[in-house]
């Protein structure tokens, strides 16, 4: 078995929009400066860490995590280039990865968030240009092109949807919750032309979590709270936005309009699933007359069962329960190279995990349903 | 066996107040108005509607459920009579029943937001003497006592503690969420005292989902939503505040500091606790250097199942999961009047969801944990 991890990260090298943008975008497009000995990134003038701890924490002591700022020299080279990122792959013992974006953020989040939305766009097609040209070029059939498009605006958000797909794009990075992100609800009917795009390509959304930078509501003097509300419990939160995208979703006209969209949570373990399913159905059956949900013949378990597909690490509860889950619709991760990472063991963790899983089971969970949503590699790729 | 229900709710008849209340504030204290042949609540010059289709649905056609205000004279006889209630629960098949209280909002959140403090705390303590007085006194083997505190100030509360503890209350009630209420963290210390003063009692924290009335965020035009973010969705995502809370405490000196504290979690479901262990042990291992958090020789899902119980009305899933979960640390609900209530089939739904399961441990899940961790009936009690 070829395993395949759908969620991983790249750390962009400082010259991925340096080597991409028109010369008149150069300053104001993001590049990396270096201020006493440490690196940044620098767009609009506007000065951020090159990159936390413990988002480029593989190959380091776990003595030295933390979410203070990285430098380039600081972290291996596979978190950078894509070769070394093979090499690591190969000691890890994982054949293909589907990696996120680290300075664009999860579905590009931060080029909506800029000043200049002409900028904005030029960076959103320099990220998918370096994806498809750069990163995944170097091996066609161990890396999984995951791209972002402009979410601001519908028109060119489709138009950069139809180029990427073009070029060979397997997946769409998406935000799990909208409205913290000032972007229109899934019921308000916004998105269909998108939902309707992808779902007549066949390409699924990669939902990460942690895209809209909502926290779950821990206490705001936890230990190591971070100005975010980024501390220990937060942390292991993450996965409770998501619970609210798929009841959300579920509760809406969207499943019932693109009968074929798919969407993967990507870090959201699996563990919580057959609760909250079980849940959307006893509220279904109780309370959807005064609630007002749409009219259907699928119980909200069934919609969850078709559309969704989870992820997970190292999810000995979620494993055990896999059947409850639905073992079509369960893939694995390893997280390379943030501090949840089973990096250097991703391979021998799971053989331990899944020792008493059957064959048969483990081979869809560790490549074979990831090779059939993300439709990798399709007969044009490599 | 003796069903023991560990969540149920009083809809509080027109006079619990004005009854109590010192004559110079039964104007301003709460007391019912009818208006255009509706009822309200009248408190402080403010009107709420008397009581919810969804609160006070028992023996009401799920076609006529809704979240608009409901009458005295629409709601069955056991919502607001205690004597009425023991016949609706000897229907039920259900001995005892913990409830909570409904327009003084769990934990007593309604006083908490009071005007006039002089007057919230009369309305605590008139609330208290109601209940022991006049609803647990119909049967002191058949209703755990469960009493609210003046939430503002802290030496108040050790009073009234002390006063209701003497009474014979088994139970307080006390908010999932701290800082959506304007109150101080599980971190703050500000707690302490109180914490100390119910684990040296032996007397639970009864901890009732959406007693901040913190929502998840779910989409603010989703189907049939309310001014005050209620939905299907979030309805059925109201466990995930309540996962925040436990990770949020667990990660606190809170439990280090108090080791006899014990919370019961009403309403929450138990399906998704193994998931969250699991979790809270892996950021634990990976993350503590950094997060900061507090020295332990307990891993945090060893924390959870000394201090945390849960209790579920139909969750089949954390059924069948009870041994991760753990068997000594569920308890069951009915949630009578509310529209998620099994009654009049409590036991019955109860017989055929444990078909499978062993006596003893029924007889732990249905009875005994509950007598176990409310002390019910003590020796003083009947």
């Amino acid at each position: 078995m070829k395993i395949i991890s759908v969620d991983d990260h790249i750390v962009e090298h400082p010259n991925v929009w340096v080597d991409r943008l028109p010369r008149e975008y150069r300053d104001a497009g993001p590049r990396v400066i270096s201020e006493d000995g440490s690196d940044f990134w620098l767009y609009e003038g506007r000065k951020t860490v090159y990159a936390t701890g413990i988002s480029a924490a593989s190959g380091r002591d776990k003595q030295d995590w933390s979410r203070d700022g990285l430098s380039f020299s600081e972290m291996v080279l596979g978190c950078h280039d894509p070769r070394a990122r093979l090499a690591d792959m190969d000691t890890d013992g994982v054949w293909a990865q589907l990696c996120f974006p680290t300075f664009p953020r999860f579905a590009g989040v931060r080029f909506l968030r800029g000043d200049d939305k002409k900028l904005a766009l030029l960076c959103v097609q320099a990220y998918n240009d370096f994806i498809i040209d750069e990163w995944c070029s170097t091996n066609r059939d161990r890396y999984i092109p995951l791209g972002v498009l402009p979410l601001w605006d519908m028109s060119l958000a489709l138009k950069e949807l139809e180029r990427v797909l073009a070029l060979g794009f397997k997946s769409i990075s998406f935000p799990e919750l909208l409205e913290p992100l000032g972007l229109p609800t899934w019921h308000s009917g916004h998105w269909d032309p998108l939902f309707s795009a992808v779902a007549d390509a066949g390409v699924p959304l990669s939902v990460h979590i942690g895209t809209s930078q909502f926290r779950m509501p821990v206490s705001t003097d936890a230990p190591g709270i971070s100005a975010d509300g980024l501390a220990a419990a937060s942390l292991a939160l993450l996965a409770a936005p998501m619970m609210a995208m798929v009841a959300d979703m579920t509760f809406s006209h969207v499943f019932h309009r693109f009968p074929s969209l798919r969407i993967a949570l990507s870090e959201g373990g699996i563990g919580w699933a057959p609760y909250l399913m079980e849940r959307l159905d006893q509220v279904w059956d109780k309370q959807r007359l005064w609630a007002g949900l749409p009219e259907s013949d699928l119980l909200p378990s069934e919609l969850i069962r078709r559309h969704f597909y989870g992820c997970f690490i190292d999810d000995l509860f979620g494993l055990a329960n896999r059947h409850a889950v639905g073992v079509d619709n369960i893939m694995i991760e390893s997280d390379y190279p943030h501090s949840d990472s089973t990096w250097p063991l991703t391979r021998s963790t799971l053989v331990e995990l899944m020792k008493d899983v059957p064959d048969d089971e483990v081979h869809k969970m560790v490549e074979l349903n990831a090779r059939r949503l993300y439709n990798f590699p399709d007969s044009e790729a490599g």
